[in-house]
């Protein structure tokens, strides 16, 4: 896939190359702190929105339009995997998604499928073609996965959870089985995002979101493990963000796979991820959303801070974590601003 | 106070004593995985099992008896602070504490107040003196309180969250009025422990919960600034352990405070944690509860790993955080029993 983007910061930054200045996009960005997609919220469900290609177009591009961003990143959920596996959650409207029988037998494992993604979710890749189109080569479009711990964590929970124990005990009482059920979610993950960059994403992201919750060796054991195999894949096709919430203990390790950037929360100074990825790797991230509700002189000079300490090259400009539902769309406007501006 | 203790291994870990194998007790460990606090939880709500002084001390004595630790803890809640200074918490079943009206301006700050805890914590302090003499100096007694930032997110939040991203955002968009709810925290707490060691517990621990939400910075300014001050007083009269949730890039700003250990959780390698700490502090945890539903032989060569990673002296074996309350007791056991074979 040969695309000219007219704004190529961010794949310049992927690939660590000199940019003018930093790119900057925001996780969820195209998420509820926006009018337009609460409107479209109001009309169509959960599901709606991400089978769809047309919405998801239409809500893939608003922050483009609205916040001139410098990516856009496909409107989607981590959990239409799982789905496409004969995985049936159900959106439970504030409380996220739900379960009805939780995945924990091997009973149940053998069960799941590896399906044929093509055609159990072509409204994901129909989708793509639609904003590649209309995104006219402007900036890259960026898709997305969840790390199969992380979604190994919904299907075994059956639910969203602070410490998803009943996840992290079944890998420790039944880790042969554990392991059967992570490399389904791997082996359809791969399938997934081939075709996904087939279908003409510039960039791919993996969201683990879990990550954090285990152990350094833990997390090597059922969670990188796995993402491993999909970065080694997917990286020959497209740039890879890998971004595991929480795991400051693994930058090291992850460094060293073929990923083009990590994703890093606020938890860590961006002086100590630059030390634990040797000063080589592109670095993502990692405002806190929170700090996005500061006033905005005080967003400004934390956003400044924040590019001083990551240096303006091979830095992405992003949050830590997904933007808060209640921010106002002017500060989320004063983030991206303040690293243009730089 | 002075009191020989028959078992005082615990507190010669604190002082950095030599021991002939480390000290051992949960988080939690008079909490829900046992039959016999089921039975009285069934019997009596929450705030009754705290403000009783006999319920609290046969609650505290549970574990001691049954699994033969090396400290008791009192029973408690740490939100027994916020209500003496007037916030009244329901406790929801399965859903934790509740405010129906969370504090979240200046004028509800204002009427926040600075008690007399003599007068509103005395039950806590006659739990204290009934549950020493019961023990008969057999095993050290553990008193708590939660850190002012942990206190803070439940007082603003109003009720339990995965990010408290309202008392976050609270700190971040109204800093002044957030320091002067912690300061009111900070003085109640300070009394309090002061009175909780004059009535006889023979260590502190103070549980920031939630502190590591904040990033490197903001944690120091909203959390550990306040935790510090508790420090430098209580330490004056007992030793104090500090366990601060996911802080790992703050332990070696903790080191230099008068704290007698700290504790960690299990999302850092204990080596890594000697390395922060300059390999001088004694060190407390860091077993993921989640690894106690692994099969037996499984633990033992679980734990035996972990002290050998942490060393045998200036230790003190935990868990990284409390245990889960469907680990069987058996599980419970062979952690314990493991860690005096050594």
């Amino acid at each position: 896939m040969i695309s000219i983007l007219k704004n190529d910061l961010l794949l310049k930054a992927l690939q660590g190359k000199k940019v003018p200045r930093p790119p900057v996009w925001m996780m969820r960005q195209a998420g509820r702190y926006l009018v337009d997609f609460m409107k479209l919220k109001r009309k169509y469900d959960f599901f709606t929105r991400c089978r769809n290609p047309e919405l998801a177009t239409e809500i893939t591009l608003i922050p483009v339009k609205q916040l001139d961003v410098d990516a856009a990143i496909l409107f989607s959920d981590i959990l239409v995997v799982p789905q496409s596996m004969g995985i049936n959650f159900q959106m439970k409207e504030n409380e996220g998604p739900f379960l009805e029988r939780p995945i924990r037998s091997a009973k149940s494992i053998q069960k799941v499928q590896v399906p044929d993604v093509a055609d159990r979710l072509n409204y994901v890749f129909e989708a793509v073609r639609l904003t590649k189109q209309a995104l006219e080569n402007s900036v890259p479009l960026i898709g997305f996965a969840g790390a199969p711990w992380t979604i190994f964590c919904y299907i075994v929970e059956g639910k969203g959870s602070k410490t998803f124990d009943h996840a992290k005990t079944f890998c420790f009482a039944q880790p042969d089985q554990a392991d059967i059920l992570l490399q389904k979610i791997t082996e359809t993950t791969i399938n997934y995002l081939l075709k996904k960059a087939e279908s003409g994403v510039d960039v791919i992201q993996i969201f683990d979101s879990w990550g954090g919750l285990l152990s350094p060796e833990d997390y090597k054991r059922f969670s990188w493990q796995y993402t491993r195999k999909i970065v080694e894949q997917i990286s020959l096709k497209v740039p890879v963000i890998v971004f595991a919430k929480g795991c400051w203990h693994a930058l090291e390790d992850m460094k060293n796979s073929g990923v083009s950037a990590l994703g890093i929360d606020w938890t860590i100074h961006p002086q100590m991820a630059r030390k634990f990825t040797k000063y080589t790797l592109t670095l993502q991230g990692n405002y806190d959303p929170a700090q996005l509700l500061a006033p905005i002189p005080q967003i400004k000079k934390n956003v400044q801070k924040m590019i001083k300490d990551f240096g303006t090259q091979q830095y992405i400009a992003n949050l830590g974590h997904g933007i808060l539902p209640y921010t106002p769309i002017d500060h989320a406007r004063a983030f991206i601003e303040t690293v243009k501006e730089i």
